[in-house]
């Protein structure tokens, strides 16, 4: 099994270290490469002699250390049971005959195939299974052309997990690497969101932003800088410059998000005692630091999705037939 | 798109829809057949003309529907973040070279080849490509004889997403199948972990686990049951008789998981707002029924728990070279 009996009986705590504190040469990443796959399934190869030995760390069974995991996976039931419970039940999800194919029965996920979701590995997707969505588009075509899913990918290895993970092995990487696939896709979705407030906007005051658009593009001619997917941040960097940034830029709102964030992660992050209830705010214990999220939120979260807004904006007036207004 | 703008915008409340206001004719479930299977991935059949026609249910786009989905996703990246949170940086998960194999490489991850995973449909599962754990065993080897999924199943499909999911369809089924399977996940690991806690108490009183053991196989040999995996409920049925299953049962115990889940469940699952640590505790807004996991627990997980606990001992004494201790 993996090692879940020894790690979950280690104390939680918000001490976390810093990446500066680890040795990582595979980490020299560029915005348009992506480091270490994190997992491929159906490979059929045999194992070379390269492979290193792996250890049962869960040797040392103890009644303690079984209760401590029993007592985190409270956790993630309660975490897994709050996803689901966003959604309602969903009938379509579990009728065979809804996407029903010839030669197939039984309900399907497709990942990759909406707008909101967007692939870390594009050119490895499976088929399409599932019947295209209907229109009408609410989003201009063009939005399927940005996918900064590279920054994202460098984001989290580079500068979150640092921050978020302990230094060290404790034989979970199966779990781990399950976990990174979670977490890169709850943040690709956040940021790629970018999209729909940026549409959103422009409806609002569509004169505005045509006026900061067309701005914007001629300034870039100029310095003979063209929009491409994942170079967002070279315009980012001329903010100073940049009146459809500072259109879309909102800091009372991102400091409030900023607030909110923190002030979530200090209740879901917390550690839930049987006599919670009855101890003083300030004996709270924190499975991270509650600051953690909420920097992650204004260093790079809300950056890059104001860098989507701005890739999506700079094409957004691209004559279209079938645009959404 | 998937309707997230749309289901995100609804109010959060602890207000269920019970089951009997479902109809659902596919809910005919034995303990030992599974119905819809949530997904399957790679089918490269052709689309049949019985397949219904997807509806892009965000063809509203507002300002406030985004802000509401944009705020709820703030949920999930906290909770992914505190899932990776509890392991270790792992850099076996990063390594290329870690697991790799003739003609591939890449790290992997391979799921049900732990002996705290079950599969759900163990015939349908992709070659291993993972190199084996190391022994030593912890658990006597007919541990992997022992896989209770079937009831896990129709316990989630049946008696937990009824009270947890909304009647109703929001067009979000890829999200839905992708959460049923989370939490599919979570519940059946924390179900199987009785094999865990019954080696462990067995390890402690091994003279006292003995003779219930003795004694139950003497009794149901003598009533003709036979100890088959998946039928442990008969034998919970007969606890009145079954001195094995009174040594696993501590009412109090019990009592204060079910007491820790509902305040974990109050806590993690209440709605945060701006002010939320200004407010009053009865002015609290929660995701889901706070008794809602407690009552799981309680009713199922607890029960399953201890049928996968009772399943293991009934064979904890067959001769095996290589069993634990």
């Amino acid at each position: 099994m993996e090692a879940k009996l020894l790690s979950a009986s280690s104390p939680p705590s918000f001490v976390v270290h810093m990446g500066t504190k680890f040795s990582r040469s595979s980490f020299v990443l560029t915005s348009l490469t992506r480091e270490f796959p994190v997992f491929k399934l159906h490979c059929s190869a045999g194992l070379s002699k390269k492979a290193k030995k792996r250890v049962d760390a869960s040797e040392n069974l103890t009644l303690k250390s079984v209760r401590c995991s029993l007592i985190r996976q409270e956790d993630s039931i309660i975490f897994s049971l709050l996803e689901r419970a966003q959604y309602c039940y969903n009938e379509n999800t579990y009728d065979p005959e809804a996407f029903s194919m010839d030669g197939f029965h039984g309900s399907l996920v497709g990942r990759y195939t909406s707008s909101d979701e967007h692939p870390f590995f594009p050119d490895d997707l499976p088929n399409h299974v599932l019947p295209h969505l209907e229109n009408p588009q609410v989003l201009h075509p063009i939005a399927d052309t940005i996918n900064i899913n590279p920054k994202v990918w460098q984001m989290y290895f580079k500068n979150i997990i640092p921050k978020l993970a302990k230094e060290g092995d404790d034989g979970n990487c199966r779990s781990t690497a399950i976990c990174d696939t979670m977490c890169l896709q709850a943040l690709s979705k956040r940021i790629h969101y970018g999209k729909y407030v940026a549409e959103c906007k422009y409806r609002a005051s569509p004169d505005d932003y045509e006026a900061a658009i067309r701005e914007q593009v001629l300034f870039m001619s100029c310095i003979q800088i063209k929009p491409v997917a994942g170079y967002g941040l070279m315009i980012n960097n001329l903010q100073d410059r940049d009146r459809l940034m500072s259109l879309l830029t909102y800091p009372l709102v991102e400091e409030s998000v900023k607030k909110r964030v923190e002030m979530k992660t200090m209740t879901y992050g917390q550690v839930v005692k049987d006599d919670a209830f009855k101890d003083e705010e300030g004996d709270s214990v924190y499975k991270i630091k509650p600051s953690l999220v909420a920097d992650i939120y204004g260093d790079w979260i809300m950056p890059l999705t104001k860098e989507v807004q701005v890739e999506y904006l700079l094409r957004r007036l691209d004559l279209d037939g079938s645009q959404g207004n």
